[in-house]
C-alpha cells in the first residue's frame, strides 16, 4: 500500500449517503469516451436523486453513442436542470481528472468521487472507493439502496430503468461476466437488479451481440490479413485507413480483442492507420508479456493486460518497433 | 400446451432425489456432440453420487473436446466403473433419444431424464423437467443440493470441482449470460457455485475467449461467404465439408452464432455440409421468427431462439427449404 492510498480521503457508504442527503442539486460527471459503466453509474445515481426530489444532471465532455440512449429513462426530465453555482460535483468511474477531457477546467473542485479503479488519483474532497468492485455501478447500486431503500425503489416508476442502468454498468465492465474482474457480487447484484424487470435481452443484444455489417466486413478483412510471429505467440492485425473509412470508432475498437483470443497467442497487436504516417497501436497480452511495459517504452500506457500507444513512421517500421519490444519480453 | 406435455411422466425434485437415493449404481448419458451443459450436468451429478458412495459413470457416444477435461475432477475414479446389468440409466440435457447418437440402441429403457428443453420427447420412465431453466445444470444443481446438502458439499474435496461443472453448464448454455434464456436464477446459481472457489477465469478463457487458429480461419471464410436475404433480415453462412475438414466440431458449432449477430438480422442460419448430401442446419432467431417452429417443420427441434435440423439434398435446395420456412414467419 503506497502513500496515496493511505492519505486517501475515502469515506464510507453511509457518509456518502449523508453527503447526498444534505444537498439538493448535483452535477454528475462521467469520463470521456463514455462507456456503459460511467454512463450507467451516472444515470442511475441521477435518477435516484430525482426520486428524492433533488435536482441533478449528468455531464460528459462528448456525446455518448446512441446505443446508450435508453439509460436516460432513469431520469426525471423536470429535475434534470442547470445546477446552482454552489451545487456539489460528483464524478463516477473517473480515476483521474484528466479523464474528464476538455471540461476538466470547468470543474476545479470535485466534492465526491465514486470509483472502483486501483489507480484512483485521490483528487476529490470525498472519495467512495471500492477497488474490489468489478464496476463503479456496483458501488452506485449499494449507495442507491442505502439512499432510497429497496421498497421505495421497487415501487418507483423509474425503479426498473435505474436497475437497467446498473445492469449496463456491471455487464459491460465485466465483458458480460467473462473478464477476470467478475466476482460473486457482480452476479448477486445482477440477480437483484434483474428482479426490477427491464428488457435485459435488448441490452445484451445491443451491448454484446449486435455487429454492424461494416463491423462484420472489417472483421473479415482483419482476419484475412492476420500475421503470426515468434512461433505463434504473437498475432498482428493491421487495419488500414481504407478499411476503417466507414467504421464507427467503437466498432473498430472491439476488433482489438481479436488477435489475443487465438490459441497460443500471448501478445495480440492491432495497428490502426490514422492517416499521414500515424498509427494507433493496441496491445493485449497474457503471461509473460506486460502490455503496459511494451507501450510505456513506446510512449503510451494502460493496464498490465491491455495497453496502447501512438507511433509515427511507415507501417513496416511501426510494426517492427512493436514486435521488437514484445520479443524482448518473450525471451 | 399439447398432449405430449399433459401426458408427461414428470416427477418433482424430491421424487428425483428419492429415486437417486434408492439405487447405488448409475449410468449417466449425455447427448451426442457433447457441450458444456450436458457434460457439466453429467459430471456434476456423477461426482455428487460418488460423494454418497454410489457407483456412477458418464457415457457419451463420442469423445468430448479436451477443453472439457477439467470436468472429470468432479468424479471419484474409484467409483467410476462398469455398472451392474440392472443399474438405472439417467440422461442429462437429452431432449430426444436420437440425440444419444449411435449408442441409442444400447439403452432401450431410460429410467430418469433430467432436462430443460421444451421439446423434450417424454421418452423416459421418470422425467425431471424445468423448461424455464436456462441450463440443465441449473436443475442438476438444485438436485445435488437436495441430495447432499450444501454443508456436506462445501466440506467435500470434490465440492469445488462439482461447482465448476455447474458453472460450465450454466455459463455455456447462456452464452456467458448474454442469451435470452438467461434468468435471475442463472445469476443466483452462478453466485452460489462461485462461492465454492474454482478457477472461473480459466473456464471463461477456455470457453468464451480462446479460438483455435483453425477456428479463426473458418470464421474468416464463413464471413467471406455470408449471404443476406429478405432485406437483410436473414443472413446465411455455408460451411462446406472442405472448410470443416480440419475443424473440431465444437469450433464449428460456435460459428452458429455469427449471422444472427449482424445488425438487422432476425434469422441467422448456418448450414454445415456433413458429406454425401447431408446438411446440418442451425437456426438462431429473434422476434418475430420462432427457430423451434422453423426446425420442427423440417424434422428437427430445439428452443424458441436456437434450434437445428438435418436436411438432405443438394445445397441449393436445402438452403431454399430453410429460407422458405423463415419467409413464412417473416410475413
Amino acid at each position: 500500500m503506497n502513500l496515496t492510498r493511505i492519505n486517501m480521503k475515502t469515506i464510507t457508504l453511509n457518509q456518502a449517503v449523508e453527503f447526498l442527503n444534505t444537498h439538493d442539486n448535483f452535477t454528475i460527471l462521467t469520463h470521456t469516451n463514455p462507456d456503459g459503466d460511467t454512463l450507467g453509474s451516472g444515470y442511475a445515481l441521477c435518477g435516484a436523486l430525482h426520486l428524492l426530489g433533488k435536482r441533478a444532471r449528468v455531464v460528459c465532455n462528448e456525446k455518448p453513442s446512441p446505443r446508450f440512449d435508453f439509460l436516460l429513462e432513469a431520469i426525471n426530465p423536470d429535475l434534470f436542470g442547470t445546477p446552482a453555482d454552489d451545487s456539489p460535483i460528483v464524478t463516477v468511474d473517473v480515476a483521474d481528472l484528466d479523464l474528464l477531457g476538455d471540461i476538466k477546467s470547468q470543474y476545479p473542485k470535485i466534492d465526491l468521487c465514486i470509483d472502483h479503479h486501483i489507480s484512483n488519483k485521490d483528487y476529490a474532497i470525498h472519495t467512495l472507493l471500492d477497488t474490489k468492485a468489478a464496476a463503479c455501478a456496483e458501488i452506485v447500486w449499494e449507495l442507491i439502496k442505502a439512499l432510497i431503500g429497496e421498497k421505495q425503489l421497487k415501487s418507483a416508476s423509474a425503479g426498473s430503468a435505474i436497475a437497467a442502468c446498473i445492469y449496463t454498468g456491471v455487464s459491460t465492465d465485466t465483458g458480460c461476466y467473462k473478464y477476470s474482474n467478475t466476482t460473486i457480487k457482480s452476479h448477486t447484484i445482477t440477480a437483484e437488479v434483474m428482479g426490477y424487470g427491464f428488457d435485459v435481452n435488448k441490452i445484451n443484444y445491443t451491448m454484446f451481440e449486435m455487429k454492424t455489417r461494416e463491423r462484420v466486413l472489417l472483421e473479415q478483412q482483419a482476419l484475412l490479413g492476420i500475421e503470426y510471429f515468434f512461433a505463434g505467440r504473437c498475432a498482428v492485425i493491421i487495419l488500414t485507413a481504407k478499411m476503417l473509412k466507414d467504421i464507427d470508432p467503437e466498432d473498430a475498437s472491439n476488433v482489438s480483442a481479436l488477435p489475443k483470443q487465438i490459441e497460443g497467442v500471448v501478445a495480440g497487436v492491432v495497428i490502426k492507420e490514422k492517416g499521414e504516417g500515424t498509427f494507433k497501436v493496441s496491445v493485449r497480452t497474457s503471461e509473460p508479456v506486460n502490455a503496459q511495459d511494451v507501450c510505456a517504452i513506446l510512449g503510451g500506457g494502460g493496464h498490465l493486460r491491455a495497453a496502447g500507444c501512438t507511433l509515427t513512421g511507415d507501417l513496416d517500421s511501426v510494426k517492427q518497433t512493436v514486435l521488437n519490444e514484445i520479443e524482448k519480453q518473450l525471451n
